[in-house]
């Protein structure tokens, strides 16, 4: 895919600019605010800079909205009407589970093609913001979730996919809503509780001295990093996703008062059992990606609407990368077969995923994604 | 000072030998277990290994117990038993409200010289352990507290510090009460948290599956970070430390109290203000430390006894890092002046502090120290 055009020249939309420019792609760039868009031509970040959507998007053969979940479906919505036909869309807003079926009723409420659109969410960013914070190996190794649906091309999300990766992402496919509430748990929950460490460590300080400054070492910096993010982001996000915002907090609470009232009670074993389990769990949940060998797995595809979609969701939902993917046809009227490369420590793990939603799938011999 | 003596050859005594080693000192390192004394040998933390601390301190100016807190009494005692007379000693246990007095009445008991003992903690560390875990660059631009008391000789202060600054720490004195109020807050509440969040994306992940892996962000990374540590250290800091713990347990959960209440009814403009004054307040917190100039101050003592301890923890408790200090004697019977090197920019809040303890400071023309 050569013709990319990004709509929006903040952190997330300059540094997918900037890496697809970096990656060969031909880049055109707008932002809604004149500003933004002085700066990030300055910073180089695209090959073009246009002063409107019309322009931007008019030969492109992917759009990317990487523009504040609020206005996005408007803004996808005036670029598929403005867009070739055939380009496909994508975001980057981080909540999908209202977004991503709003975007299809519009989209199809108006004839602009439902199925080429598939809702992203690059999980990479930074606490600083704007065109200069843009960096062009933002998504270097990040996940970058796409959240396709019954009503999705497969080949919007082979392709959408394919530019991803060349911008150096690791692509996971979910369901919208499950991708809500894991999200909620990985990254709402730790912006709370960082918001709510610093602040304790706010009033600590006004309390107790500066010194409170000398004494934060790393733990204390790790911790409260994402508190310095942006206020207005996250009460949107956050109350974009409320019910599983709420049912998070819930069970942090909970551990909290587990270990308030050990402590409490002088129940040291209590403590030890939840810090065993949470440094076992931590040391397990974040692992270290090692360079492991490649397979390609082929999946017969029926004629099964959705077969597509129901493979890579399911590998997505099993936690597994899909390093690439192609689509093999076989004869006309057959959907073919789809070859998957995913890591070969996820053999086992692929396989049953993939039975477990009525798909057979084998090693093919010799890689040929 | 030239001959150091560490005793404990874990990650943080691992680090201090191999640091003090790389600063041009002459470094003995002992422990008790004969397997981490191969290993610390094998990784040439120390000049000599040596069986046993007897052995270890015999001719040491500085030793440094790197022990767990439960022991460091004890191999204090023994130490101060078997040092030279003239020989500093100082700890690195994460506590020090109780240790501290402990040690002092424990050496005074003895008739072995509690003025020569000050306590110390360094901020820094690693999730990892051991002596394979030690790392010359440990202490590099990190706060290494000392808590003196009264008891304690300012030349030992003032040596010690010394010998830290070419660890690369800075110091920071502090009394031994208040220090433990402090991490409470930068390091024990943000430990339990991390083990919190940590616990439950662990649930979530036996839940709805091992997509959280690939969806948990750099946010969720740095916040949960230290919930990789060690379970047996935590819950015995945790439990030395309980009423200070419990005190910021409290503040932390009356935060995510107002989160919640506020979420569900959907009033997001407090959401909001506690967002804003998280994010203002952790912009602040952790500041950049800049290249500033050095002054010198040179603070009048007068004969009134712990006058040193005084100016030193005054600046501590101010968060201002002495660079460097050093005695100015006078004449025979007065105490002289202190001479302390400090940041240009905490001038004014330096002055103040010491004002506040009734000594009077001025900025020496030409730094001496």
């Amino acid at each position: 895919m050569s013709r990319i055009a990004v709509i929006g020249a903040g952190l997330v939309g300059g540094s997918v600019a900037s890496a697809a420019r970096a990656a060969g792609a031909h880049v055109t760039l707008t932002d809604r605010d004149a500003d933004v868009r002085v700066r990030a031509a300055a910073a180089g970040l695209a090959d073009v800079v246009v002063d409107d959507i019309v322009t931007a998007v008019t030969d492109a053969e992917l759009v990317v909205a990487a523009v504040p979940a609020a206005v996005a479906p408007a803004v996808l919505a005036e670029v598929a009407r403005h867009a070739p036909r055939s380009a496909l869309l994508t975001d980057v807003a981080s909540l999908k589970g209202r977004l991503v079926p709003e975007v299809e009723a519009l989209l199809a409420a108006a004839d602009l093609g439902p199925e080429r659109f598939v809702g992203g969410h690059p999980m990479a960013g930074s606490e600083r913001s704007g065109p200069e914070a843009a960096d062009a190996t933002l998504f270097q190794g990040a996940t970058w979730v796409l959240t396709p649906t019954e009503r999705t091309d497969p080949a919007a999300l082979t392709r959408t996919s394919a530019v991803l990766r060349d911008l150096g992402a690791r692509v996971l496919a979910l369901e919208p809503a499950l991708h809500d509430q894991l999200v909620a748990v990985t990254s709402h929950l730790p912006q709370v509780a960082a918001s709510a460490l610093a602040d304790v460590a706010a009033e600590t300080t006004s309390r107790l001295g500066e010194a409170v400054l000398a004494v934060a070492g790393g733990g204390f910096r790790d911790t409260t990093r994402i508190a310095a993010s942006d206020p207005d982001l996250w009460v949107g996000i956050l109350g974009g996703n409320r019910a599983a915002v709420l049912t998070a907090l819930d069970a942090l609470r909970e551990r909290l008062d587990v270990v308030r009232g050990a402590l409490a009670t002088g129940e040291d074993a209590e403590v030890h059992a939840l810090l065993q389990r949470a440094s076992t769990a931590r040391r397990g949940l974040v692992r270290v990606d090692g360079a492991t060998e490649p397979i390609d797995l082929v999946v017969a595809l029926d004629d099964r609407p959705g077969a597509l979609a129901a493979a890579i969701t399911a590998l997505g939902e099993a936690g597994i990368n899909v390093a690439d993917l192609a689509m093999r046809h076989a004869t006309a009227g057959d959907r073919g077969a789809l070859l998957l490369r995913i890591d070969a420590v996820a053999h086992d793990r692929a396989l049953a995923a993939l039975a477990a939603v009525g798909l057979a799938a084998h090693v093919e011999p010799g890689g040929t994604v």
